[in-house]
């Protein structure tokens, strides 16, 4: 038998360690609540935590997005470089808090961040001063192959990122990217259950390592992971064939016969269709057990987001992820979180599966975006290979991005934010409850409560979402979507109530110009 | 059919674009040539044309290495991460130029370089103050998602990569390491087929849209990439598939069921055996055309290193390179040509395969490493997909690692480190050759004759090319293996002929100690 069970549930109940020495002095931010975009401009006397010198306001000086000036550049770009995707060209300069600047001197308050990737807004002076540290100058300069030739400042770099692992986690493997991390993860997975399989430490057969020469079992065993529909873990091959969101980030690769469970579509509120939701979650549960039990190939491991985001800002309830500890332990299938778009405080947690509070704790979770370093953490010593160069490439990270991490960790714990993005959330998730109420045709489905301010709803069509981010820019927002016709909130974790009275009030307009 | 032969026609005959410009005042080093490595003090007086206060010879204090101080710090480490690959700790702070530092107080010669990573010595100048400008800064805490929100230097920084860029190739697609640029590249050669087969404008199916999200055909096609016997494309999943050094690097993953050829093994030195090695070339190429047109699943894209790194510093023929792309274009196979290791410089050209003087130009050419920045390289618009957002990522890329790539290939150019390479490459492989017919056991298939200092042979056994290894150490001289019982050397660019001496010295020391 696999031994995920006993190893997972001697570090149940740890408490995660960057909660000590939280800074409990953040002060509430005075609010002086408007109604109109237009007159917002009476909150420039109110000043940012971070940000003394922060916009009060955006500004919107072009008739449209792109304006001129961007279009030329990226019409410039685009001789070099695919840049069809490009919104505006960004003045990252002038950009500052929660504000993005682009080159036509527009201004827009910064709901995407990046596509949810900028923790603590533009220009931080935090990471400005991690920036300009020698140890950054080294980082970049003499980048080590970390594992060969390690520098005397990885332990510090890789503990501080411990400091902000989840619960119950206690080692971590860098990567590059979302995509990365997640590949890394599965093979972990592949090699733990191989391992225990074999025996930790028998010998790699002759016909082993023939066969994986040819790609072929036993070398190269059949083996599958578990995802979802609606899922996103990546653009590779691997993880590619775990991405179930749309048919465009698939279409004309090779993948993986790997397979999907439905994951669950709830009714909102919550709280007034717990029995159906509850009904929802065990129909998807008793999918994934029946795709482990009956797939034609092993599943080694499954891999779910606690908030699929990509997908849709599709929720999971704390029984749901429960459960699928339950049953992966009962398989014997290695249990991968995917906190790359969920991680790092935006739910008002560090860890969005924090609120599942799962036990015994999941094997491996996988990070990126706003640590803007990337990796998994693990707890179980069983998931580093029975020998050296397995899970080994040259660069084994990226020492910059890890100096920049540490730096968000710690502001996140010093300034109290995920206190902030809790309190944050329910203020703007409470304005947008009453906004519900006059617009129920434009906010439906509205999701997100007591997720910091990681928020979403549904348009009725494609066309109308796509619309009305259109205006939200026009109107000083810059807003993401996600899945056909959501629009997704992915403000940084320095987001305040007066952004989002403007946001609220530049929504209400958009909404009245559809 | 495909387009590849119209398009990759029409830019026969492009000069390089780095070259010009190019610094012709670049002058010999003096040398004070000794044969003995304690008495190499005497070339203190020889001033580096980078490091004018780099160390003059290498120094080391403890009797083991790791030393006592980095067995301590791997400790630590490996409590936290896999440090079992860990050589030693190094102290960056103190590395210089060719010279590389540890927490013990030991300074080696770095013919290593972070597996070949290393351009231009540690702590450059030139890269010390890229490292600390204004857009570095940007690029580190306000990393963009660049295609989403392209920057205003985003321009500037492809265009600069594209100055060095292979002939014949105008585009570029940023990646974050080896690994991913090599998949990145067989997604862009995937697309590439399939959209040629269908109508580059033509609408996906919804047959396709529909098996794509089972992960089944035809939506996901079963196309293959071929590669080689030997070669190492990395270790994620479908470089890992394409990747055949070693069964440690690919045992217990899933793998693609994907072709190998044989690669050309040669018979050295090539001018005394062309006829022999011409036949293998031969041999090889019919099994390359053989698999291309029985291979269970159509192959859309062939990859080839121009000398196999990690496989064993396996050298391919111009013959054998131009006759790949012969075949690509009869069978309508995309040509890829990995330059992760060969690539920026070390070969004496800034790419290797621009020995061969392909015609016409491949089709994508990969690179990382001494570029510190990854991706590839492209000429043909119809690898950009028929639709924005089927190559896309979050980052699209590292913009910090984009602005070092940068300031590595002006460097490389301004200060004529190819010719200096070329140079010292000839320099050192004569002083190689000449300890040969000391020690032609130690010293078998000798190769790298004209190829910089790239430059490779094999030992006996493993065993006692592990030896060798240990030994150069502890006589100050940091060296790497490949395959089972090569060395191979990989300084960095700004490798002279004095530390070309005092590596032959503690060369012929340590084989004596053998």
């Amino acid at each position: 038998m696999l031994r995920v069970r006993q190893a997972a549930t001697k570090t149940k109940g740890m408490a995660p360690r960057y909660l000590n020495g939280a800074d409990s002095t953040a002060r509430r931010t005075l609010l002086v609540p408007t109604r109109n975009f237009q007159t917002s401009t009476i909150r420039m006397s109110v000043t940012s935590k971070y940000y003394p010198n922060e916009p009060t306001k955006p500004l919107v000086k072009t008739e449209s997005i792109p304006g001129p000036i961007s279009k030329k550049e990226i019409a410039e770009l685009d001789k070099v470089f695919d840049a069809r995707p490009a919104y505006f060209v960004a003045d990252y300069e002038k950009s500052l808090g929660n504000y993005i600047a682009d080159v036509d001197g527009n201004l827009y308050l910064d709901l995407y961040a990046q596509i949810a990737s900028i923790a603590l807004g533009y220009n931080n002076p935090a990471l400005i001063k991690a920036a300009q540290s020698q140890e950054m100058i080294r980082a970049l300069v003499d980048r080590p192959a970390l594992a060969n030739f390690p520098s005397k400042d990885l332990t510090n770099s890789l503990s501080k990122l411990l400091k902000f692992a989840p619960k119950g986690q206690d080692h971590v493997w860098p990567a590059l990217s979302g995509a990365d991390a997640n590949e890394l993860a599965f093979k972990a997975a592949f090699m733990f259950r191989q391992s225990h399989e074999r025996g930790y430490d028998t010998e790699f057969s002759k016909e082993e390592n023939d066969s994986v020469m040819d790609n072929q079992a036993p070398g190269s065993p059949q083996l599958s992971v578990l995802s979802f529909r609606r899922a996103f873990h990546g653009r590779l091959f691997a993880s590619g064939s775990s991405t179930n969101s749309k048919p465009l980030h698939k279409l004309d690769f090779p993948a993986f016969d790997w397979p999907h469970a439905e994951y669950p579509t709830y009714k909102f509120p919550l709280e007034e269709n717990e029995a159906a939701n509850r009904a929802e979650d065990d129909r998807c549960l008793k999918q994934v057990e029946d795709l482990i039990v009956t797939w034609k190939n092993p599943v080694a491991a499954l891999i779910v987001e606690p908030i699929q985001s990509e997908g849709g800002d599709n929720h999971a309830s704390k029984y749901f992820l429960q459960s699928l500890r339950d049953i992966t332990l009962k398989h014997n299938v290695v249990y991968i979180i995917d906190e790359v778009q969920t991680g790092v405080g935006a739910t008002g947690k560090f860890w969005c599966h924090e609120y599942a509070d799962i036990q015994p704790p999941v094997d491996l979770v996988t990070f990126s975006k706003k640590f803007q370093s990337a990796g998994y953490f693990f707890h179980d010593p069983k998931f580093i290979p029975n020998k050296p160069y397995r899970q080994f490439n040259t660069w084994c990270g990226e020492p910059a991005r890890l100096l920049i991490a540490g730096a968000i960790g710690d502001e996140i714990v010093n300034k109290g934010l995920l206190e902030q993005v809790q309190r944050v959330g329910k203020y703007l998730f409470g304005k947008l409850e009453q906004l519900q109420k006059q617009y129920p045709d434009k906010l439906q489905n509205l999701r997100g409560k007591d997720r910091g301010t990681f928020i979403a709803w549904d348009l009725p069509t494609g066309e109308q979402r796509d619309l009305l981010l259109k205006k939200l820019k026009l109107n000083g927002c810059n807003v993401g979507g996600c899945s056909t016709s959501s629009v997704r909130l992915r403000p940084s974790l320095t987001f305040e109530e007066k952004h989002a009275d403007i946001f609220v009030d530049a929504l209400t307009k958009s909404i009245k110009e559809l």
